[in-house]
């Protein structure tokens, strides 16, 4: 991992960070009964309370049984309930099985969470040198980045959990506010040309955004805002499940078996959530069952989904360069990145700001199979399982989602999952010839 | 079903009874956090909190929804949520997802249990006239047997899911009792012959006890006791498993393709539940993890082990007419039970004694597949859905377990599984010639 | 097994009927050609090739190889692959897999069948006493049965293979005759009593249908022939297929989760093999495709679908008992049958043939688990294994089929097949108070 | 599809390459049996007789359909038979269902090769103009080609089919002759920069391998030649299988649930088959079981194990533009070619062959998700499903094996498998830094 250099030698701010970090784990729970933190809705998905004790074991096990004077577990099962998928650390308690896992209560893990958090503070106030400072600051920093990535699963799996739920529960109160109308899609080009891509300035990044490296890329044009829930319906109007000629032959396969007609939390007719009606549609979110809101972007879709449409719509799905580049232009005023239909290579007059929704709506599909970047290497031990074991058979995401925490994406953030996932906020951005 | 005719018009009867078995669910529940309450280990076994609103919905459905003037639900969603596998009282929760239930809540379903407890006191102080004092008293009666039958199925589903959790929490605290050491096992002769089979006298019966009916048994003996753990521990170490000569063909492609070794919850060695060891046995219980207790009935066998073991012993497994007939002779000082190798029919000197742990110990595995005795026939609607269907691929056990509450067993009772089930507390009485 | 006793001391009796029995198994396959006898449709279903091999292994491993001087295998690896289920022979070929053996060639088989069949003509030859005649009479004897067990199982499972093929075809040439039309159903009561069931007499029987015991058997009435696919469309046409009320509870799990609406070789409309069209109703035959008799007996039915029809029918299924007691009284004039209405006891001018297709049209699902008759023994050794360890999880069939070879049903016969089973020649007979 | 420009207008030339690729598709199933040609030994593999029929109908629906006068089918139900997976054509007999299709016999697919063969011929001879030479050709190319891969397939197919059968009966006889020592492993190292990838020329090339354009490569460097079998032997040795650290995560799941401990066809000991022995390894081919020959490729490993060895090894496997440039400057003479650990760029002496084994031994796995080139586009209709529609979940491998046709490779040939095939030629190419 890549620790920002001005946090060594700075416990303080570590100590700030992590602690604002922490809170929030726990406020996310806050609208939750103890109940609702025990149940795993499917392999794929975790219990609020597992997650919980899986960060906090992650800053145990990393740091504590590394740098604590005479460090003695908290609860030596938890090494075993708690792991992940870290084989370098050992047992693993199997985690389609999470949701049985009723004992530690919800109060002893909070109790863990105390423990833990108390002892770090300790370690912070012990450091004795710089090195020491430097390791304890970039392990404290991957560590927050992990529980920031657990805060955005929270919110994904326990959104999965309530939608399994005849009562369509909701984990927050209030109807969602009403989307502004969509812009009319425009077409933002790109030159493209020999160009860097990865993590590079001084700030955090996980090893799969290493090393930053030169990359050819054509010239492309990026859709500049998401598909909408509107766009997305015609699609299906259209007749768009029941067209093998839209879809890869393994998309197609996993449509027809799982008799899909729709997004994960689309519900047609009467609110009753059995979506056999001939009514309006409906939409389950964070806030409950909601009149589907045409102008937002589509969600819950999967790689296949996104593929499909785009086949539909006559574009594709960018790559992951493709996406970072624009992105990166967008965010940083280039004078290469301009409106399609201009001439190709004129530069002038054209900003950033034409891609909208890069960030904080859903997290965006592209095209690229989940790989190392040329030179990539995982760390030594456990610490490199984290993201190198999983480079296949996954397709990488791009940007962030509304349930993603402040500050925690960049344009050279890889997000990953399988091509069929759906219960992450995935949503469409479409790219296509200049 | 058959309703014991001397409670009809007496509602203060049943409503003793009443108050007395719905306050022992409850009682139950006490030990457990609304977490424990919420999990489901396995499709088979139910989340405490269900059986709590399940038990509810039978009172609120086939009694409230009947004769409650002006009925109105508790919560129209709870009609599908605990329906069991009533098809004709429509929609159901589908079984394997019974644990994602996090709404209603503990409280809430406490709420639920409260008003229907209410409403039906209500209703019983409004009975008009004896045809409705007798059809309430019978639906109440049936109501608390099926509450009972829950309260079995409470103790084995939360056992088992106790016993997936790497900390073996315990349901109950403190060692179990050691047990007195095993008697030496007798054989008790039956002469068999033209007898009467069902369930007979003025109490309650489920249907499928009847229609008593006329049998002809052969001569046959019985074991007067159950298999111990340590007989069944001499079937393992003789290479038990190993041996497909002593299993039915299904049984020992269920032991090869799950890897089976031994009963449920025996584990191996050292007590980390891994099971991997070469130490002693220990036996998760109720009360945790406890050493083997070789003194004990052997419990949580499969009729595919119970089967083998027969087999392995010489013996076999009793049909259920035997066992009603010995239980009822061990019952009813009779004269025709005798000691195995006692000449047949002197008839004298023998008592029911001699056969012990009919009742209260463990379930016993008959070789009877459940089927309808001659003439039965199903109560119309969906209360004949009570048990009727379920008369295909399952097998009868008799007498009752620890887990039984008191007064539900008899001797025409008829419990059934699956060949393969063995979270339930079953166990093994042998059969043979006499 | 029990050896006819006038069979013993005669060779060449034993000898004709071997020709016999070899030659005709040979003549099933005749209209087959080699790549037709190598593919295996299903799990459940063998290739013809190998069911040749096997039968013929049988005798090589069960006769040959304890009584031949001199005994060497034919090939050694013969006696993995062709061993059925004989755990007590050694390791076995994996059943699925049956249809990938393309070696050993059908004309290596042909060669492996005549080179036993002309050692088993050499060992009748040199049998040196009465006992070893005895011995070798019972083996010789129970081998044919085996053989002709093949035999109906070569033409249910060819027909299987050949309904997987959009050409549907023939397995003979030229249409079924047409039914005569069915006669009206009439009730044959029986007063049933104290009576024997299970094998007597001189012939051959299976060691399942021993020993002849006492039984009681309630009065009842058995309809006077099967239902026919007239009246089994009625309950198609009638929603027998959409109503759970109808169905045992796995039954309607098994039809909904197949999403079955009729028998195994039914098909709709165009003769296309699609099923999807509107037209008329059709049915694979071993003749192709034939337009649907509405007289025939409705056959390929699963003993969930019996009972579902039975159930819609008012009626209910026989147990074996009373079909075996039915169908001896039909068989010899006893006079206590008597058709149902006419008083009981009268016994005059009631004769057996009152009831039709006891034989040779399909065999009858009964209600009865397939299980051990009291006292019942295995053999020992891996014959043993014959039929013994295959009593659980089934259910018996009486009667025969069309497919059965001539001579070889018997009353006492007991056929048994998973409650789900419809490739095999299954068919209804239905059961009632008299 | 890429029409070579030469060809068109040349009919007598398309003649000749038609019958010499149809006549070796019927060569290769020359030394089989009509039984061998019919078993499909998994739904991934195919039989023989489908093989030959398949890639008949090919040429009758692309060609014979669209251009034949009065094109009526050869037999209409071949249409749905022999589709394998063209939407756009219509239904299809089920995949894992092939080698039920024993109808029609070998004899009548012959009799359809021989029928479509001649209306081909007939077909080139009528050719009118240029325009319709032009189509001709293009779609004759793409047939020829199409049957090519076919006959790959029937090797990979057949061997997998023989593998399954105790006997392991050799395709071919004889002994293989013993591999020359392999060379010790180099690293050829390569400059990279920006190139060009994909075909070009004149020659024929799939869809996939277009458009050719640039793309910027690292310096790498690649070793020499494949991966021995004594190599891999080594990294069994040594515990790769039992060491969670060298595999992708979705890889250790796939060798934990099915077991794997080596190579699809190692098997270890006596040759038995059963390979619990202790003794020397054999590995099965097309001659039947060898003795492991320590200096062949090690081949019939999947991507899991490739990129775990390569892991094991410090290495990693190259992207197939790696592969692509390196096999480029191995064909033609370009200079910047040189081994590693020579100065860079100073290209001087260094030639091709020090790139040993890029055909005709084994495909190689490289780590490159099979994906659209930029600016790809399917063909239009039917013929559109070629390719595209499995461009997600797959890998590419490079180069050829011994079971390629001669003449069909190419250095921008992409092959494409999922990560867990083994049953085509399969081995590794190591990559690493310059």
């Amino acid at each position: 991992m890549h620790l920002p250099p001005q946090l060594a030698g700075v416990p303080s701010l570590w100590r700030a960070r992590y602690e604002t970090v922490r809170r929030r784990t726990l406020a996310l729970a806050e609208p939750l009964s103890d109940e609702d933190c025990g149940a795993q809705s499917m392999p794929d998905a975790s219990p609020i309370k597992w997650h919980l004790a899986h960060t906090t074991w992650f800053f145990e096990t990393f740091i504590l049984e590394r740098m604590e004077e005479g460090y003695t577990p908290f609860h030596p099962a938890f090494r075993v309930l708690f792991n992940s998928y870290y084989n370098g650390v050992g047992e693993k308690h199997p985690r389609p099985q999470r949701g049985l896992l009723t004992r530690p209560s919800m109060a002893q893990v909070r109790a863990y969470r105390a423990d833990v958090d108390h002892r770090i503070a300790r370690l912070a106030d012990s450091v004795r040198d710089a090195a020491q400072a430097q390791e304890l600051g970039a392990l404290l920093t991957l560590g927050m980045q992990h529980e920031q990535q657990h805060q955005e699963l929270m919110l994904t799996d326990v959104k999965h959990l309530l939608a399994q739920n005849l009562l369509l529960p909701a984990y927050q109160e209030g109807a969602l506010a009403a989307a502004a109308p969509a812009a009319p899609l425009a077409w933002q080009a790109c030159d493209g040309g020999m160009v860097e891509i990865g993590h590079d300035g001084d700030g955090f990044s996980f090893d799969n955004e290493l090393p930053r490296h030169p990359q050819y890329v054509a010239p492309f044009a990026l859709a500049s805002r998401l598909v909408t829930n509107g766009e997305y319906l015609a699609f299906i109007e259209a007749g768009g499940y029941d067209d093998p000629a839209l879809w890869l032959a393994e998309g197609w396969d996993w449509v027809r078996s799982n008799g899909l007609r729709h997004p994960l939390y689309w519900r047609r007719g009467d609110g009753d959530g059995h979506g056999d009606g001939t009514g309006d549609w409906r939409e389950f979110t964070l806030r409950g069952a909601q009149p589907l809101d045409l102008a937002r972007p589509v969600t819950h879709v999967s790689l296949f989904e996104a593929d499909a449409y785009a086949h539909w719509a006559g574009a594709r799905l960018p790559t992951e360069a493709e996406w970072e580049l624009a992105a990166r232009a967008a965010d940083v005023e280039t004078g290469w990145l301009h409106p399609a239909g201009a001439e190709a290579g004129d530069g002038d007059g054209h900003d950033g700001q034409a891609l909208s929704q890069l960030f904080g709506h859903c997290w965006q599909w592209t095209s690229s199979s989940y790989a190392a970047y040329p030179g990539y290497r995982a760390a030594p031990g456990a610490l490199g399982e984290y993201n190198g074991k999983f480079m296949v058979n996954q397709y990488v995401l791009r940007g962030s989602s509304c349930a993603t925490p402040a500050g925690h994406a960049r344009a050279s953030y890889r997000n990953f999952f399988p091509a069929s996932a759906r219960w992450q906020f995935t949503g469409i951005r479409l790219a296509r010839l200049p």
